[in-house]
């Protein structure tokens, strides 16, 4: 950590501040510039609270060069994650497709897709049974229900399941979930992230909105140190300026969180596009760019749905994207 | 709502998708052109999902022209809301100040600080319990403690107190709370945001990072739904792309929000700027756009602070910004 | 076009707004709403200025439904747009590598490099003669010398060049040059983009940092109205709050843009990224999202660059990129 | 400097990275952790370009400590530059108003407009003669006749006169013209800057939708490199995920420009929120937080204007905006 210290800072100041930095076992390097003073911290920095420190009215700046994240940091734990749910492996070099509806809105509905995508490719079964939805006047998923039509359909095609939790006091709930997500809005809902640090499921975590990869890897180390270190990360579009897309898809990340972490890294182009029609390239892309897996929302027959559906693809266009990645990945294991 | 259907749709789909829309007891508009159907909804379409509506293969855009919130908008509720606290009154001409430290600390710190923001103007005491934190190794706040010591410090000062809520499980610690904050993080955790629609607090709503101004309001209806219309909301500060400051204070969105809405506004320039040398000209900017009220951060005696201080003003320079915004109100009320 | 008037909006003035939009030869669907009025622009609206209609103070919101950009569009002109230089075609699944150094150095260097590239399956040679810097103590390009070296390299190779234009005044030293290059930040420098117009080179058009999808397009517009039908669209990232890149390529606007136009449309992972190790899978996932080409910054001899180099690949590294993203261009043309 | 190598690194690649670092003339301290290590430059780093210096390999991170503008930089030049146009002076305690129609109609107008605002309390007379427009099918500006027509304004009402340049290639028109405005699109027209570098003329500089403070400087620098000193910066809204308002004023750039640098810092709230209502708010924000003057767009007799106006005031209201920023100047004067 680098912290510069402004010009005609008060010398009781600056012997203050390195003494509560030395408190925390690190060593301090100082060098006097004609307009600055830098203190070069050597040492574990991971406890010193950058905020506060750059908050101090005689620092000028506070630059972390070690990065704050460490059970989920490759740098010291080199070899991949590999996560292993009902015989079926994702990370270090396993693959994985994840597929299912938006809502579970059926028994029917629900046994049919998964059964259509199993044949199609996928392994994981995904459903929303609690959504998150912007507006109170939404139709907010069939919660208990939902998941308990779920469990029905993994019991009909063994996939193991994988639905998004949005309250710690649901957690009772989700005893046969397989896969436990936490949605992009509650990334940073703490106290929800300690608490599935406490059990042991896999955790699948999605990249907030307006997250920055070191907060995704601070999310998923709030996890690792309750003692549960099952987390897959998920990049799903991040928010900017264009509006052209509902999110846009921050293909970098997937590269960049493959070398800054061990754990696995999947995308979800449903929720990154906003488009049915862009799904397929930015799966193609995802994978290309090494995600160790793709979730994909794929809906129910189309002469049953609304119109010709929602942002999901038909079984058959799902069917024809894992032909693909299939192909990319062929391609990138040669 | 305006809806563009795609040039060769199917007339069978269209008669579907207009069916469907109907039975939200909408009329139709129709228009052909060249390229495109539009098709124009009036009446109220709050209850319809334009996300799932976008996401139809026969749609080319949804444009919502009622804007999706109701409980929250001026349009239907002309008159400003008033809220009204322990005799204290915020919103229509009220204009209020909560100051306080980041967090609480010890019974003395808070104590003191409680008295010297009192005398300075303050009308409400502000002190973080459960603190939100990217990183699960920083200090995360004295919890049921923190909320006793608030306690203690609204019976020595008869200041009503504000305080951040993570957690639905912390909610029965909240009882002697008198004004429950929702973070930015928590902005859209809805299982939250409905469990206090059915409180009769207040609460004060702080707009998330990447949260639109419309996607506030609509968290504020989540609360309203459920039958508690003391909403006070809150500007923090956004996320861009500029790294000078740790957020980017929206001052338009004070501006606005006061028009679309009748609740109160309020701003806190403490965390928006993430330097306590901002705090007295964004504390100024947002009096000046119209807020009615205004949060900082006011730490403890410099002399036992660590240095001097973190992103928090001290008492006097706190009175100095009290003076000024008061002299801004009077301009603003002649 | 849909406009939205305010409720209790003045006849008159109503009246003088539709006369003044008639004019455009518009005709004009109205509906009445409870809370406002609809106008329905329906016939051509490209001449209509949203900004200064969305300014009057008796309007609520202005929503185009038309794209505002014509010559550019695909539904105008549905078929691929092939542009043929030198004999090499671009578009319409023809798919081209351009390659070649940051700046162009001396004539060892560009030759060296141009020969190398040439090898590894790159079509064009680009490098930079004038280079837009941010620091005006930064090294500013060889500029007219760099442009002479360029032509000699392409005279030794039998590549035709593409290198950037900073300013008009400069346009006839590039006499020479195969494919004008706007950079990022001249992409709304609409007098430049005039002149291009009006010259029969084709243009290689980068999106700027902040530019919507859009915006890209209507710059394209200004070149294509001018009578220059030959440009190809560059995404390149676009700056958004993440840090740990230095921009974020938007992979989505590549697939968006194939739908939107039919211009051919290359991506630039080189300064996407910034970063010489995330060339590799951005240029796979834009090459996997559907893109016309890849234009890839690839330097000298390591042996003789300081230290391993500059944000670009060796000539080994480049033709593994090649070679890859070949394979991928078979999966996708299968 | 801090620059951060990566562990394993080679011996002879680090020396010669330190070799050419020293050729830059600057102390190298070093220090060695376990997981990297850490260059500390001291001395005038601003010759060493970070972006090339960020791409080598063996770089895990390079970060800026010293700012890299000096001309502009307030650490060297403490005291307030003061910009004296036509005897007014701006800066250093001497606030302004710029005020004039969004671009040039005719003799009347500007005559009548220039008249009105000056009665009102404007100094500087502003009008667009040349437009830069999204849309090559939008009026592009009276360009040439415009400048005209401001310069008969000047000479009825003794205002000095502020217009926009596109082009270096239109600067001898603008002879007459007394403050030259460089629009948020060419912020970084390097070529332009560069040119401007070599008038006399103050400069009005608009920051870019998506440039950084630092880079607002740094473009001021270009100016400056070039031996003019008189740069006036202008906030004007950076783009932003908010679509409610056209742009999102940053109101802490304001107050913290004056912090970094000695130059003007002027408030643009026309062009910052897109809606006239919003311009009174947010001229008195801007005020609030320390700007040195103000520049409105105020429109023609509302009787001749279509509608009742663009995104501009009548001059009844920008009267009322400038006599409240008058009060809050007394405030903070005070």
């Amino acid at each position: 950590m680098v912290v510069v210290i402004k010009k005609n800072t008060d010398e009781e100041q600056l012997n203050n501040l390195k003494e509560w930095l030395k408190s925390f076992g690190v060593d301090i390097h100082e060098s006097h510039g004609e307009y600055e003073t830098v203190l070069g911290l050597i040492g574990d920095t991971s406890h010193i609270d950058t905020d506060l420190l750059s908050s101090l009215s005689i620092i000028e700046s506070v630059t972390r060069i070690s990065e704050p994240f460490k059970a989920a940091n490759r740098k010291f734990h080199p070899d991949d994650t590999v996560i292993e749910v009902a015989g079926l492996k994702i990370g270090g070099g396993n693959f994985q497709y994840i597929a299912g509806p938006c809502s579970v809105e059926s028994e029917e509905q629900i046994t049919y897709i998964a059964k259509e995508v199993k044949k199609a490719g996928a392994a994981f079964l995904r459903g929303g049974a609690f959504k998150p939805r912007t507006s109170p006047y939404a139709f907010q998923g069939m919660r208990a229900e939902g998941l308990r039509l779920l469990e029905e359909a993994k019991e009909q095609t063994g996939m193991p399941i994988v639905t998004e939790i949005m309250d710690i006091s649901h957690l009772e709930l989700f005893e046969n979930v397989d896969v436990i997500q936490v949605g992009a809005r509650n990334m940073q809902n703490f106290e929800l992230l300690k608490e599935l640090g406490h059990t042991n499921k896999p955790i699948l975590l999605k990249r907030g909105l307006a997250a920055t990869i070191q907060e995704l890897l601070m999310s998923a180390e709030y996890i690792m140190a309750g003692g549960n270190d099952k987390v897959i990360l998920c990049e799903r579009g991040i928010r900017t300026f264009e509006t052209y897309t509902r999110n846009t898809m921050d293909i970098s990340a997937i590269a960049l969180l493959k070398e800054k972490t061990h754990l696995p890294v999947i995308a979800d182009p449903s929720h990154a596009a906003g488009f049915s029609r862009l799904v397929k390239p930015l799966a193609l892309a995802a994978t290309a760019a090494g995600a160790d897996g793709i979730m994909i929302e794929v809906h129910n027959d189309p002469a049953h749905a609304l119109c010709d559906g929602p942002q999901a693809l038909t079984p058959e266009q799902f069917s024809d994207v894992v032909s693909d990645c299939n192909s990319i990945r062929d391609i990138l294991n040669k």
